[in-house]
């Protein structure tokens, strides 16, 4: 490993960057002014054009397949080499864009032919999404949620045992900046005894963490435990729009169906496992007369440092905002150790019964509540199902997003001794429902 | 429509063929000896290759772009090309295949270049599915599964407004003949406070016709019901096998997940909605009480002619059977008769969100069991649970799947003064779970 070899780049903006420090050095798909979409580098205010960083022999061996492979319009390819060819290129990458660098010149020179400036282009979902699976494992928002149904009883038997969750549908996987159109759907009125149809009047965002998978496994063999977290190429922000009135009418007993399928978006940064090394943590400990997971959950180095520690943040902006010059406004401030389960478990239990993933399948971890006010990763939580309207600076209130609402994600990794890292941001702003 | 035109072929063994006369014409994907999968269509005993068709001059115009849209690895671009394409090469192929065609002897004297033996070919699942949705229209079905758990209120306030779906997984769709391993997974055994892992013990098949999307709709524009049944490809059978016991324990609050994701297999064969056109009936009436579909869900034409008559067969073949030289045995007679919702009704409700259907999108229908006894598409429902064991000619008894036996779909559509088709076969066998 390189990364700690030396932390400042001559890409001066990368320096002191709050997301793109020559440390993090996520990929993403993106193009400029229309022209074919590539696999791209994010550094400081750049993107390292990898097609053009190729074509001028600046990788070679491992790498420059690497490279190669992260090239075209989707991360697939890439993805499915797995962690040794991903480290090779972050390495020759550290070494390509560290201050030390004695071609600093030579790449200066190559100018925008090799880093692009990030605000001149746009982004792309990185990879061709298989399968979306979306699950459940923020045990906050599962013990919230359930409050609302069950008060005394709010989470299921099965919670602590099983890593929850359910199939989500992959062709509504947008990258952060899309426009999120709000759903029309089947709704029972509260005191109705038949349904109507119209506009969800109760949309909701959810705060997650998306993984991407790397390699796969074959048909019929599960993943081991103790070799899931090999089979993650990355993180990215995830927000699980939720239309909570079309979910209630329509969720028993199938689950969730249009409720979410209408949008679901991701941060279009592909964070590496590398990058977030200096922020594993270890699994936080169960509460006292918790059950211990089953074997095939059961992975001592699992737990002592597969768990991740990275703040998570979710900010809203209105119209009325935008008008009176205000920013937006944070509404909950949380992390990934409300995770009740592992990244890594979360493969292996999907992977136990022989289903196979493949490179470019997305996770999304379900909401990442935290245990206080301030951290509730969904708006339903927030106001309590709406009973209790959530009061903004700029004098508006809320209990479920209105058209001209942008949720914004943001994720941080801070540690002592460590260079800050970020997600980069994952925004969506509601517009009105077709008519 | 040249269907009426004439119904025999030249291809002699298609004539009286109880699934594939020249009124049938389905297509898929087929390889032989291990060659490339390519598009072909299924005549008698025949498979007749599309790309060697084409090649050979045999169609012009837009069935010649229809051709060769099907003569790839997967039938994805075929499928987006839409109804009017289909319909010509529909047409072109009762000319080319017709017993009156003039150039039969020359098409006869290119043998196995123009006309592969079905039965030295290997069938590919005929598309890439992009999102399997599964639907649980089949109304019978949803009360007997209901009377398990709440035999005083079976049906769910939702059923009869709502077209119950949910998302189900793509990456483990089989073509009919792969194998089904048992999966392994998490159960609450009766009587136990913690779950144990290891096989399943309550291995079950569902019965279900299974929908591929054809042209799909732009994201955030829904289908109108009027328009529905034009988004649709073709039909093939459907076994959403399912783990009873690990179902029990995992589907709360979010759905089927593991007990579904390990195998879903479906027939080689696309029936054509043209094909299928003889066989339209009228929705049946809903029983006196039932509401009426939402406005947007209902269609005059779609409830006069909407609905399909086909016949629906469940065999089943164990080791035992196969040992004594013994017929598969029928287990379940049933027909798409039993569903409550039409095809272009889950169409339109899966768009009416703004979720974008795409060409090779696969729906399952939902178990379709009928009222009576012998027409029940699971062992759930024929055991009661398990609690009823099935008496099998053989001298066996089954309460579910034993390792060994092999499940068989079928499907024919008969009408007086119509040529009979059939759908071919969607089998699979069970095997031993992973240890």
């Amino acid at each position: 490993m390189t990364a700690e070899k030396g932390s400042r780049s001559w890409v001066e903006s990368a320096n002191g960057h709050p997301d793109f420090p020559l440390a993090n050095l996520p990929l993403g798909v993106f193009s400029r002014d229309g022209d074919e979409p590539r696999g791209g580098v994010a550094i400081g205010n750049f993107i390292l054009d990898l097609r053009a960083a190729c074509e001028a022999g600046l990788f070679g061996g491992e790498a420059l397949s690497a490279a190669q492979a992260a090239s075209g319009n989707s991360l697939n390819a890439f993805f499915a080499l797995g962690a040794t060819a991903r480290k090779s290129l972050r390495g020759a990458l550290q070494e390509l864009l560290g201050e030390g660098n004695s071609q600093r010149e030579r790449l200066k020179g190559m100018g925008e032919s090799l880093l692009q400036p990030m605000d001149r282009c746009q982004m792309h979902v990185p990879a061709k999404v298989g399968d979306y699976t979306d699950f459940y494992v923020g045990i906050h928002h599962a013990n919230n949620v359930g409050k609302l149904f069950r008060p005394d009883n709010p989470l299921l038997p099965n919670y602590k045992y099983v890593p929850i969750g359910y199939h989500g549908r992959a062709s509504t996987i947008d990258v952060s900046g899309a426009t999120v159109k709000r759903p029309n759907g089947q709704t029972l009125p509260p005191g109705a005894s038949e349904p109507s149809f119209g506009p969800s009047k109760r949309l909701d965002h959810e705060l997650e963490l998306g993984i991407w998978i790397g390699q796969g496994n074959a048909r019929g063999e599960s993943i081991p435990i103790g070799e899931a977290s090999g089979h993650v190429a990355g993180f990215c922000l995830l927000n699980d729009w939720s239309a909570r009135d079309l979910q209630a009418w329509e969720y028993q007993p199938l689950g969730p169906f249009l409720s979410k399928s209408f949008a679901t978006s991701v941060s279009p940064w592909v964070v590496t496992p590398e990058a977030l090394e200096p922020f594993r943590c270890a699994q936080p400990p169960r509460p006292e007369g918790d059950p211990q997971p089953l074997p095939y959950l059961y992975d001592e180095q699992d737990q002592q440092h597969g768990a991740l520690d990275i703040e998570l943040e979710v900010l809203l902006l209105t119209d009325a905002m935008r008008e009176k010059g205000l920013p937006a406004q944070r509404i909950a401030l949380s992390c990934t150790r409300n995770m009740y389960w592992t990244v890594a478990q979360m493969v292996t239990h999907h992977s136990v019964n022989g289903c196979s993933l493949q490179p470019g399948d997305l996770f999304g971890s379900g909401t990442l509540s935290g245990s206080s006010a301030d951290s509730l990763g969904s708006l339903l939580e927030i106001t309590q199902g709406g009973k209790q309207p959530l009061e903004l600076a700029s004098g508006e209130t809320r209990t479920f997003l209105e058209d001209g609402d942008e949720i914004i994600l943001k994720a941080r990794c801070r540690r002592e001794g460590q260079a800050s890292i970020g997600f980069g941001e994952c925004r969506g702003r509601v517009i009105p429902a077709s008519s």
